[in-house]
């Protein structure tokens, strides 16, 4: 079973804290660079793997989708979900409870495409199985569908006791280790003992290329510098990137 | 003008001591790994960029090459080749000086292909302008052709005072920084004052595409348990490896 960690109590009031939370993409710095990687979505049917509380379902209808479907595995954060809707994306937006660990996952009638586009935010990195999962995104794509997903960095997720260190002159620094253990990784965030999948670079790349997909752009987020003089606490970010993005494509002979 | 490091006495002199130098591919434990990814290689033209003491340009006339190219910028590098390349390899390897990071650098008619292999080991961190490289070994590939090569993983090149360091539990770890602040490193590596360049894996790969190749195969280079149970000392590879493997085919519409 999968840790659910979304519908504890603790951790979703704690979720609702954070700026992407109470902001949306406006409080998701990485938006704007994700966001430029977005194919046009007029008239296009979109899938949201890990869609929490809807933020890109709506914003890919705002960008002219004909529909789309968001999987989540929390209840709590599909009902936040429908209550942030508004109904005038009745019909167009629509929210399901999935595993996205689980086989078959997308093989319901209902909810199986294709789709024009697959997109997954910070999903990637709670899932045990991710051949699987790119099998069951690619199945339910059109022919070139473009995937487009974000993670946390490997660098992130890496070390055994993560944590910022200063290095041997001071500079603020994160240590890396295990790299390439890969598997499971127990970290504290907004609750203690979140479960995390650490998976190294090349094993995504590799799983993404393996499973029928062409590699178009990996970004390692970073600030802008105008990002960066609004809010200089982002500066860690060009130190040690957190987050991940693959723009891919589904490949076919 | 590059630093032609490879042709300073003491660097040199240091040089011939790594077990790489001294043993070839017997010293290189990322070997196997590279060699797995060859394509056939009998009949076939082969580049290899950033050739040092010419193992790989003779590897692959063992392998069946019709001919192989083995360009560096280190004239003693490149004396130490010919004096290693027995002549039952004459007219089918052939050693020249270049300046891989100079624009034009294949641009004479006797070297400019096409070849079926592009191959380049541990060269491209020293390179400042990368899709210009990417560029020339684009033209000089075959339609199809295969660019094979490894450089510094970027983790290893991102910190401004590199070097192993416990974290707070005491685990051996590396400190990363300015990951995301590409360019000009300098690093005490058998001398003192050796001048890399960093970039982002993101960059790198995005190089890669963006130059016109399809990246098939990423791979952060660790040791197998039987390489491990021979050299513990590889066990540092698997905190944060030193080595990337980049597998491209060159892409043609």
């Amino acid at each position: 079973m999968p840790q659910n960690i979304y519908d504890n109590d603790e951790f979703f009031a704690g979720y609702a804290q954070l700026e992407r939370s109470k902001h949306g993409f406006a409080g998701a710095p990485e938006w704007p660079a994700v966001e430029a990687l977005l194919p046009d979505l007029r008239g296009r049917a979109v899938l949201d793997l890990g869609c929490g509380y809807g933020w890109f379902c709506r914003k890919a209808v705002d960008k002219g989708a004909a529909r789309a479907l968001g999987l989540d595995l929390s209840a709590r954060m599909l009902e936040r979900a429908a209550a942030l809707t508004p109904p005038e994306y009745a019909g167009r937006v629509v929210y399901r409870q999935a595993d996205l660990d689980a086989p078959g996952f997308l093989d319901a009638p209902e909810l199986s495409g294709p789709y024009d586009l697959a997109y997954s935010s910070l999903t990637l990195h709670y899932l045990v199985d991710l051949p699987r999962f790119l099998r069951a995104v690619r199945a339910a794509l059109v022919p070139g569908g473009i995937f487009l997903c974000t993670a946390e960095h490997p660098m992130l997720t890496a070390p055994l006791h993560p944590g910022w260190q200063p290095d041997a002159e001071g500079k603020p620094s994160w240590p890396v280790n295990s790299y390439l253990v890969e598997g499971r990784r127990e970290v504290d965030w907004i609750v203690q003992g979140v479960v995390k999948q650490h998976r190294s670079m090349g094993t995504c790349v590799n799983a993404l290329v393996g499973g029928g997909f062409e590699l178009l752009r990996l970004e390692e987020w970073g600030p802008t510098d105008a990002q960066l003089a609004a809010d200089p606490r982002l500066a860690a970010e060009r130190d040690r990137p957190t987050l991940v993005i693959f723009q891919a494509r589904r490949r076919d002979a």
